[in-house]
């Protein structure tokens, strides 16, 4: 066995809490290198004639990526108390591996040698908002999506739709024109939606903030928003909001001060202001989002800025009872800053969602006293670089797939928010050359995966456009002009992951990934519910052998509605299968 | 190369705010495995061209263990951001290693492959106070110290020293014993004390509290607890208590009252109640230290609890003006109360120090939120094999301590609670077989290594005494009965560690370490200051051949402030040479 490969550490995605009473424990190891590993563990103070009192479970094999196999076990210590280590196997070879290195027979005069779990204490247990699991995400960028009141549009607003945006374009998007239109988004059946910043900003993008505290006069005032959320919510859909609290606009009336005093502002400490007076060239000789100097970043581990930003926070779900902040680029900001914003919005509405902004490895934030979920790009890149741009096969897709399921832990997974598309990519219809086929089987997958699926406004009928600003057309509205095929695609996706437990939050396993027909199979479970899925990512139709014996099993086709009696069929190119597996007896 | 061995995952140990503009960074590759190791970096918005503009430099070889080799590297981002990978050579081949894998090229179309730093953010900076970096501690278990004040003495007080200690002996030992013995701890040159609990507790050792917020009659009055702790500031010794915040005592307020009035008791949520009536058979039906009915666990995520707590540790900083806390159990509380102990003891007091007790891996507790530092165990118990017990050979224990040093970051490492003994371990003269010279190679060790050393009371005269109660016993005061020979020998290694900021702080590299010979040897570096050390940790001389060249370098031997003209020398069984070197030059 090879003992570099070998991998834990207690805490973050290998050791945690999954629920009050539930401990997950994964291992890593080389791949196809280990036969069995076994979980020893017990809790710390049972001894016996002076030997240490453990137990010894099989772990599951949880999934593979290209180096390494990843196993998996979930223990209910009596007392929340495990000290643990690991039995592994490899033919005739047995190898204890512990906190303090490797072993030939577990020890048991100390348990000093094994991982530590101390304690299962509740209120560290990662929680996110349940609801979560169950929400079906539409982002909407305001200034794009329906125009319901002309009188509020901004000078020099183009005709909707009649040409391309550029960066500066505006097309007059508002409230009331998302209000009007909630009946699609209820027929589409999403549950959620998360609007791009909507507060007082002079581009049309408003991520460049005047004043957190007001609406952007060209989307409504705050009667409209109250409206709308309260539109939302009778119709059963949750309501987030983009918290861009990196940096402010570059008229937020703290910098416009500076900018006037210099170092006779009061608020020359609420940015980082290397030196005075200010500039911008060659680069801002202040921080600022990238090199932006339109984008201040603020000081916010200064306290009145703390205070100023939590009170922005608190105060649109006191007054408007919003269900969820986005942040925005919020890997700059401080770790301190987030646990206490998540002390004060959960203080007052326990179950708001807090999702946070992150391109890259975000464990750090996500240990339960940070964020709930990030935007899971690497789920994103890995289903654009496989199902549209085609530049990785199978194999690779589905070692991605099965490290982004291992990084983080399982709580965390079922809320991830996982996107295709947004208002800072290209539009994956364009991204995948304009085959429709293949952005419905994109679909598929993002539906049939665990976390919670968003799709980009407009994505559902077929919008295109190249890299912002292209990514943010107008919303088209004419039946005609919609692309009403992938939008019964969608919204059937979304009907039978309502319907079935497993597609939304079951267990994911990868059960084929194959380079030549670029296929793969995944089986989701969740308790006695299991769907195997098929996606044929090939122009070529692919005769698929269904990976397990049919015999005393009840399988139906879930797309169709019928029943499967043959072990091989044939899948047509970028077609795909949903199959409920029932034993026979339970139907 | 082998892939499999390769790990970086930012943040923790692996990369890390040194300090405001400073980020360390380190790799972890098979051992023997890779020739070179170079950083990629740069900030993630410098772009030209379409290309990421980043930098390249060196990474430095920090130490070994039995699988493998750790690199090294310091950067100072001037926009405090940073984007990473590693290229890798290793003869011919060259691997380039980024969070999504592996490639052969640097790819710079895209940051998103590299692994991120998002910003140094100030406030997220793990940062002890700078004066535990000079500071020797001194643990007192005051019952047993001195007895200054007969009394005070409690029933059945035992003649000080007259036999050994059972589990329930008291001796008398109190405040104005100690403070009548600080100038003995003056002469010895410590200046830290940290004291066992001394809060009203029916035990001898106090670890049952009845009330956090009195000292405990037998020790003194709070009087002369603040005339102790101002006697101690007078001579620039810092003072630090110990928090049994986990459980409380049977006789605490709050316990009784539960077991009085059951589900009616006001605190009946104060503790971890499983069922009504409480019961101690078979195991208590609450939880507990271990399975100690007297100590039952408090419930540090109850608000009133969490606000108790917080008060005593406020009170005695406020009151007192103690510099430190070590806290009991620490690995049992939940994260979330010592997230906001530290607010609340930094609001006060910002330099307090505090201190876990934590025998695990402790990287969760010292992310910067939590604790300054932990009782450094895995420190410990490497010396103990290696010097005290033998059962490891100098391969090993070099193996050990370059671990100890690489799971945690530096900044963490400089304030380490280095112990060799404890009121909880048998004591280190009859751990060594009651051989003085290994103890006393065992104190150079502890005194040239990095961290917060401290002396378990008697150990710097000779105390003897197994496995508690027996290494509780009175200390000696009588001169003749002290081993005057360790107390010299400890003496003027703390002389000699305030002399020189290379053995308080240095860095670290194991330059020998022979299995054949048993000797150590490494080299701390601050700045100019070059301190090698050797040990001999054999009862047979050595031959030793000082590893570099004497050629243009004076080399001063510590202990005997000669001049080191030979190469090769003679060390003594259990000998060791700790030899300052400077570029003939300079002196």
């Amino acid at each position: 066995m090879l003992k570099e490969a070998i991998y834990h550490r207690p805490k973050d995605a290998f050791a945690y809490a999954y629920d009050e009473r539930t401990l997950h424990i994964r291992l890593r190891t080389k791949k196809d290198d280990v036969d069995a590993v076994y979980l020893l563990f017990g809790d710390p103070y049972v001894w016996k004639d002076d030997a240490w009192q453990f137990d010894k479970q099989s772990m599951q094999k949880s999934g593979c990526d290209a180096l390494f196999d990843y196993w998996f076990i979930a223990v209910q210590p009596p007392h929340r108390r495990l000290r643990y280590g690991f039995e592994l196997h490899a033919g005739e070879d047995v190898l204890i591996y512990t906190e303090k290195g490797f072993y030939k027979q577990a020890p048991t005069d100390d348990t000093a040698y094994y991982f530590c779990f101390p304690f299962l204490n509740r209120i560290d247990v990662f929680h996110a908002p349940s609801w979560v699991k169950d929400t079906v995400w539409y982002q909407i960028f305001p200034e794009r999506f329906a125009n319901g009141n002309p009188r509020l549009n901004p000078p020099n607003t183009l005709p909707w739709g009649s040409v391309d945006p550029t960066t500066t374009s505006f097309f007059g998007g508002d409230f009331e024109g998302i209000i009007a239109q909630l009946d699609y988004l209820v027929e589409l059946g999403i549950n959620g939606i998360y609007f791009t910043p909507i507060f007082k900003a002079p581009s049309n993008h408003k991520y460049d903030t005047i004043d957190y505290f007001e609406i952007d006069p060209q989307f409504g005032d705050k009667q409209t928003f109250k409206r709308l959320v309260e539109a939302c919510h009778a119709k059963g859909i949750r309501v987030m909001l983009d918290a861009v609290f990196n940096h402010s606009g570059y008229y937020f009336a703290p910098f416009q001060d500076v900018l006037k005093n210099g170092t006779k502002s009061r608020y020359k400490d609420w940015f980082h202001i290397r030196e005075f007076p200010l500039q911008t060239e060659p680069i801002p000789n202040y921080d600022t989002f990238a090199f932006v100097p339109e984008m201040p970043k603020l000081n916010t581990e200064h306290p009145e800025v703390k205070q100023y930003l939590l009170d922005v926070a608190t105060y649109w779900i006191r007054e408007f009872d919003i269900d969820g902040w986005r942040l925005d680029v919020a890997n700059e900001v401080d770790h301190q800053f987030w646990r206490e914003f998540r002390q004060a919005v959960k203080a007052i509405k326990p179950d708001v969602y807090i999702l946070g902004e992150i391109w890259h490895d975000a464990m750090p934030w996500l240990r339960g006293d940070q964020f709930d979920a990030v935007m899971n790009y690497p789920f994103t890149n890995g289903a654009l670089n496989y199902f549209a741009k085609e530049n990785v096969k199978a194999n690779e897709f589905a070692h991605t797939i099965v490290n982004v399921l291992h990084n983080y832990p399982q709580n965390v997974n079922e809320v991830a928010f996982n996107l295709l598309g947004s208002h800072d990519t290209p539009r994956i219809l364009t991204q995948c050359g304009e085959r429709k086929e293949k952005v419905k089987l994109m679909f598929t997958f993002q539906f049939s995966f665990s976390g919670s699926p968003c799709i980009y406004y407009g994505d559902e009928i077929g919008l295109t456009g190249g890299q912002d600003p292209l990514c943010r057309k107008c919303m088209v509205w004419e039946k005609e002009k919609q692309d009403r095929d992938i939008f019964t695609h969608v919204q059937k996706l979304i009907a039978l992951r309502k319907q079935y437990r497993a597609l939304r939050f079951g267990e994911f396993h990868m059960l084929e990934a194959n380079d030549k027909t670029n296929h793969i199979a995944y089986v989701k479970t969740y308790d006695d519910e299991t769907i195997v899925c098929l996606l044929n990512n090939a122009d070529t139709s692919l005769t698929w052998t269904v990976p397990f014996s049919l015999k005393d099993k009840t399988v139906i086709n879930l797309w169709t509605n019928e029943c499967i009696t043959e072990q091989t069929m044939n899948i047509e190119p970028y077609g795909f299968r949903m199959l409920l597996v029932q034993p026979t007896s339970a139907v």
